[in-house]
């Protein structure tokens, strides 16, 4: 019997393709997965057949019937999966002809995750990023349960008040059974992270062995004898010289395993979609930019740079191995907070006003910073706008007026010899002008892009700052729920110190992050700044060297 | 008896005020001339009395009763006589009073010759400005006179439609009695202004002592105890070191003489009137800046330089002699191309064609200076507006953002001392950039606007340039017409002579005037240019500074 397919979600098909529309909730025969580019083909109740994306169904078993109302956990990694594998469409194969056509909509390689972009999607359907109370404690009376239940609730609903939304822990948050020590892990030695007390607070312990990884030469590649192009980066890690050639589904797919398994600590941000434009040489150029950002600060930081999932990406060359490693990543046990399993930590116990005096002040240099990293992005986008237009045509339209009396006067030539010279001086500053209204348009990717692409890292961290502090809020409630229940002698105070000593460890994971956040960007933001008025500072002394070489065609 | 006046034009009183609605034809008893400011109070038929402007009147005779349709030749004239005599206004004149209450829109320093602003004026209903056919000439029969105004409206329309109205001589050509030798009038030596021939051609004798005028310290000035309130210029001469004080009137009138007078001269333009705002200061300067360009103009003119209505205006320092050497320029009748008895020229005749090639190429020449000129001014008035509008606010901006991100960063100043060093550095480059929007702010009146009152002189003596071409082609016309009158042996040779001689003054005083004009704007303009590039570049340097400055602030 053919498979049967349940749609999960609306999808408009693009009228006049070979694209079929499907309602949530629709069962269809499918025809044909290898169609590829995550397109699947199917024939509906009525006998038509189009294609649809894979993503948007769901495989139904043979007795199943009823439409099933929850979404999938992650539905684009299939696709990706099938992304990856490019050789499994030979050239004679006439179906890849049809998904070829769809392509440019859905399997962009900068816009495959905007479900959003060709129907309503997995992003529209998801449940509610609202806190999820964390289960019943083992062992505690269903009162208590409630009573948790509404403190918990309490907890979050105030910290939502204050802080907005984005103070809120997010779905992610995962870890529950470490904290209440039911988590049965075995960590090897390899595997451990340490936090050190040092001069400036605590750390993570410094990376061992440091290295960068460039991100080079974008090149455009294409399958399917040219009908499907894309672009690649060519990564390079210093550690083995290697090069492997990533696409920006690949970047995505790593980012949401980082984001998953590390909710303490902030998840450097990937490029931003909203650049427009494709194959357009400079944007593509911009990108690399901000990856080479993601790269650098994914390199420098003692967890995430020696992380399995970094590695696997930064390293894998076969593609058997990469779906293992792939496949291994999405299983990975030590998500959220149960990551901190794998953290030793100094023996001593933390004080919560410390911990609090830290945190509190974060909150309030985090929300400050929010906004100012968007108002640093803001003036950067703008004053690359005025530069590349308003600057450089006021510019040319001066040169253009003096060109202009150049022009006129030399109407006028004759016998007086230095009217002539004069006529080319003027010419020469009308175009000298004009040269500099060509360096205004040339000039932001010196200056206010690589700004901007610094301080697009720079928002992307801090605003996943507030979950990382939610999600160690929602850990110390926790622990204060125990305390409470201790009080009342509905836990055991042992139980209550494991508790504590792992809400510790979570604190201690926290403030080595801030920690780490501070060390960075001081010596970050100090080099962002110097090389930015560098470049300023040539830009306008070129300027100067422009008209000085003006000025000169005047001497006699 | 009392005096009866006629209403030359309309004139619509302010309501609510002592103003007096007068209609064109309509005649008034004239109550009191006392008024001042250029105000007289009048009676109408229906009994009604009220202030009109006495240039919108002129005096009757007793006999007389008819209304004239002639406009007066110059109406203002007698305005600006009243307008000399401050001290005719005792201070318990009440009179004056009511006639202060109009002075704002009236007598407005910089808007009393624009009628147009209160009612039509003498501007509307003067004769359209269209070349009037010379008279017929001496002995010329009716026949000959009707064919000699059509080829003399024939020549005008030609030069009408490929120059269009500007290069059409304006009304006040006069000076036929010149070119036909009925100008009787001795010419003193002191009076005869020289044409020689050098290595450019034939210029101008050069001035003989040559001087120059400061036009310094704009004041307010005010009178009726400060209900009335205006600018004086302070001008001072090289040659006798003596201040006199002018306001606009007399500038206008002064300006009004010379263009009667000197009709193949372009007479320097005064300051724009467009320039709104009148007593904020940056305006005031901007004025003086252009009346200077207009005073270093006529002092470098060879022939406007000694000219006695110039020389009048500058020394003047007495009321009595100002108003009897005012009556005089108004009496002068060496004007238009009478003035040209007073040229001493070469003994050689010139070539048709020679003067031809010369004018012809003046005629192109000023065409394309012209709309360059235009697109100059137009240039720098947009520069200086971009500079204190987005340039200003773009700087501003981003020193905003860079001062934005100090203050967040410092609220997390802790145990890093860098990092409130680099707060600190931040926080001065957004300074600096603040500083440098104020910088763009304050720059144009360096370079922009210096630039722009140059090419505004430039746009005046242009704009001029085809009425003094035109004005030369009237008499070559009138010139070719008397070869065909000889031709057909209408006209004695011996007179054709002499018109031709006389022609020729006409073109030596031309060609001296084109050979002037562009000597003057070699030297001029190249050092405008050089200033202004200077200037530019001081700008730029300034900046670069700043950004240095910003920069060491990171140093370690």
């Amino acid at each position: 019997m053919a498979t049967q397919v349940q749609a999960l979600y609306d999808f408009s098909g693009e009228p006049g393709t070979t694209e079929m529309s499907i309602t949530s909730g629709e069962v269809l025969t499918l025809i044909n997965t290898e169609i590829g580019e995550g397109w699947w083909e199917g024939r509906n109740s009525k006998g038509e057949t189009g294609l649809f994306p894979a993503a948007y169904v769901r495989k139904m078993t043979q007795d199943e019937s009823a439409p099933t109302k929850m979404a999938p956990a992650a539905p684009r990694y299939d696709q990706a999966a099938d992304d990856w594998g490019d050789q499994q469409y030979s050239a004679g194969d006439s179906n890849y002809q049809r998904g070829a056509s769809h392509e440019d909509g859905w399997d962009d390689d900068w816009d495959d995750d905007t479900y959003s972009e060709i129907g309503p999607g997995p992003q529209q359907n998801k449940p509610p990023l609202n806190p999820q109370p964390l289960a019943p404690l083992p062992g505690m009376p269903i009162s208590d349960y409630n009573q948790h239940i509404e403190d918990t609730a309490s907890t979050f609903s105030s910290v939502g008040t204050v802080r907005k939304s984005k103070f809120a822990p997010s779905s992610k948050v995962s870890g529950e059974s470490y904290l209440l020590g039911t988590l049965n892990v075995e960590v090897s030695d390899s595997e451990k992270v340490y936090i050190v007390q040092d001069e400036d607070g605590y750390s993570w312990a410094p990376i061992s062995q440091p290295y960068h990884v460039t991100v080079a030469s974008p090149k455009k590649e294409s399958k399917f004898k040219g009908i499907k192009s894309f672009i690649a980066y060519q990564l390079t890690p210093s550690f083995n010289n290697i090069q492997v050639s990533r696409r920006y589904k690949h970047f995505d797919w790593l980012h949401e395993r980082l984001q998953e398994k590390f909710t303490l600590i902030p998840i450097p941000p990937l490029p931003d979609k909203q650049i427009s434009g494709r194959y357009d040489e400079q944007l593509i150029e911009r990108r690399r930019v901000q990856l080479q950002e993601f790269v650098d600060w994914m390199c420098k930081h003692p967890v995430l740079s020696k992380s399995e999932v970094w590695q696997h990406f930064l390293t894998c060359t076969d593609e058997k191995r990469w779906k293992a490693g792939k496949r291994q990543a999405e299983r990975d046990n030590l998500l959220g907070l149960n990551y901190c399993v794998s953290l030793v930590v100094p023996e001593k116990a933390l004080l919560h006003s410390q911990v609090e005096v830290v945190t509190e002040q974060c909150y309030t240099f985090i929300g400050s910073m929010d906004s100012s990293v968007k108002l640093l992005t803001n003036m950067c986008l703008a004053q690359t706008k005025r530069f590349q237009g308003p600057y450089k045509t006021d510019c040319q339209k001066t040169g253009e007026a003096f060109y202009n009396l150049g022009n006129a006067l030399s109407l006028d030539e004759g016998t007086i010899v230095s009217t002539s010279k004069l006529t080319s001086a003027i010419k020469m500053t009308g175009g000298a002008y004009i040269e500099i209204g060509k360096m205004y348009e040339d000039q932001p990717k010196y200056d206010f892009e690589p700004l901007g692409d610094k301080f697009h890292l720079y928002k992307g961290i801090v605003g996943s700052f507030p979950d990382c502090l939610g999600n160690h809020k929602a850990a110390v409630q926790k622990k204060r729920e125990c305390e409470r229940l201790t009080n009342e002698q509905k836990m055991e105070i042992a139980q209550l110190n494991e508790i504590k000593r792992r809400t510790d460890v979570i604190s201690y994971a926290l403030l080595a992050e801030i920690n780490h956040f501070k060390t960075e960007r001081t010596v970050d933001i100090k080099a962002t700044m110097q090389k930015f008025l560098k470049q300023q500072i040539t830009f306008y002394k070129k300027i100067v060297d422009k008209l000085e070489g003006a000025l000169h065609q005047y001497d006699d």
